[in-house]
């Protein structure tokens, strides 16, 4: 059994026509009313090519989010973040249910400058309760890199009402960015670079000392913090006691969502198995054929196999028992 | 022969007591006019300890630029970070002068906000050319962190006076942000955010067409980027043609500061020891004993010893070699 836990939905043409209205039109209550109904036969011709590059790779469940970089958490005003994200969720419900068990829902959360967590809060339980989901992405830079004041790191109270309710739900939240307007940096550096900051925001806040149950996995192998693991060692020897930086480090789940073998290599010597989940983004950006392998790049099964430092425990563990557990994929009424 | 050309200076209090001044009186002519001079005494017994640090761990030169965290480019108005960055570069000369041979020179740059570069280059020549120095540190977030507009990536024309400058003068730029005044980030994490930002803003853009021979120098090991490395193939390979993205990264020199063997046992798998000069901070982040090994973190040559997929050929490129290539140590004139 094969988990992957990041993947992102494949939006239709009809997704992208509301999408362009919404924003033409500023979202104005017409077209907030007017979400397009998307024919069945149409999200399955959309699905098809998705679903069918998971089977050839060997996954057997994927959990699909909103694309990221489609988002649009920046766009003004509120109302087009969302009219949008709710459709969006939508359309996820819509592919989970014509996708034979394949897909399960994560949800993205119509998060929007500096607005309270409110309205967020209300669609993670809307997709949880009625859709059936099992977790959510949370975007900790809803300014998508523009000038202005953006909310606190993740370890400020401005997000409390938000863990409050991924513990009452028992779910976990897949933290990573949406798009980069910056112009100095891409959306994919942007998902880095926040990762990063995301995590240092958490493992120096209490927000594990308030939430002990909250279950946060982020993106992407963690940023750059596993990399320079020693330098953030040395800052919390010299600041002086408290728990060891790697303790804190193991608060947070990571997916395995990294196109090197070397990178993965020291990946799992910074994290242990049971912190890990399997995730690929397929089809995303690793999705081009490797010149040295021949294989696809996303296609990281046969890599996390060949690591010759997981054992075949480990390797149970990040496949589907972590993910099983932390995302309860077992629970019956929401099974699909 | 141990070069480490990641030293920073330690400042004295009489540097402490006129940065002071500066900000108060907002850099108003009477205190740009009235540097102190710092007596010859204060300045040994200020450099003493940090010399001790380095024959401690047998490092014989160390090129030590401006402490970034101290930079202080983002305070307003310009004329204060004019004047510091002139009395640090004064204070390094002076520095350099009383260490007996182990001290180089490395510049700081008055950079300031969106103001054009030609301060910057004014001050880098003066450094060069009058106080013997070997290479600059260049900030390619002279914002440090906040909020307004920035200087474009260092992929931009903006930059290409200093770059001309830089060919011109033959010597090197170490990309090192400074401080970060954005509560989100430390300055430390800032560091290496901004070093994944400069590398592909760099290696997608002219600026090796334009100037071939302009040598840049990565800190950090790189930041993200070689942890990264799948990603950004996988980026450069969908993009479909032009070079390989190792190849593009292999365009820019790195520095060794990075306190773990594991990540720097990966570093060398993505980046060849041709490129790589060795760095440690000492003192500075690192500067404190690993519980594990009960060596210092910052005392990086017994690691490099110890990583087996390196040569003696490429030790000796990373120790001294390649630092005497790319800053030129040799030059009669400028040696001390």
């Amino acid at each position: 059994m094969v988990i992957d836990i990041h993947g992102h939905l494949t939006p239709g043409p009809e997704a992208h026509v509301y999408q362009a209205r919404l924003i033409m039109n500023r979202g104005r209550p017409a077209e907030q009313a007017r979400p397009p109904t998307v024919p069945d036969e149409s999200v399955a011709s959309t699905i098809a090519p998705h679903l069918d590059k998971l089977r050839a790779v060997g996954t057997d469940v994927q959990l699909i989010s909103p694309r990221p970089y489609a988002m649009m958490h920046s766009v003004k005003p509120l109302k087009v973040v969302r009219s949008w994200t709710a459709f969006v969720n939508d359309l996820i419900a819509q592919q989970v249910r014509l996708s034979a068990g394949v897909f399960r829902g994560v949800a993205g959360l119509p998060q929007y400058r500096t607005e309270p967590v409110g309205a967020a809060v209300e669609e993670l339980e809307r997709c949880i309760r009625t859709l059936g989901f099992v977790g959510c992405i949370l975007n900790p830079d809803p300014m998508e890199g523009d000038e202005g004041p953006r909310p606190a790191g993740l370890g400020s109270e401005y997000w409390y009402p938000l863990y409050e309710k991924l513990v009452e739900l028992d779910v976990p939240a897949l933290i990573h960015s949406a798009s980069c307007v910056d112009p100095r940096e891409s959306y994919t550096l942007h998902f880095l670079n926040e990762e990063s900051v995301a995590i240092m925001n958490l493992i120096e806040s209490r927000v594990f000392t308030d939430f002990p149950s909250l279950k946060l996995v982020v993106a992407h192998t963690g940023g750059a913090i596993p990399y320079h693991i020693g330098r953030f060692r040395a800052w919390r020897l010299r600041a002086g006691g408290g728990e060891a930086f790697d303790d804190s480090l193991h608060r947070l789940y990571f997916d395995t969502c990294n196109y090197s073998k070397d990178a993965l290599e020291h990946f799992f010597k910074v994290v242990p198995a049971r912190n890990v989940m399997f995730g690929t983004e397929n089809p995303g950006t690793g999705s081009v054929r490797d010149p040295a392998s021949g294989r696809q790049m996303d296609d990281l099964k046969p890599v996390i196999d060949s690591i010759e430092s997981l054992t075949n425990e480990d390797r149970e563990m990040i496949y589907s028992e972590n993910a099983m557990r932390v995302y309860r994929l077992d629970r019956g009424r929401y099974a699909r």
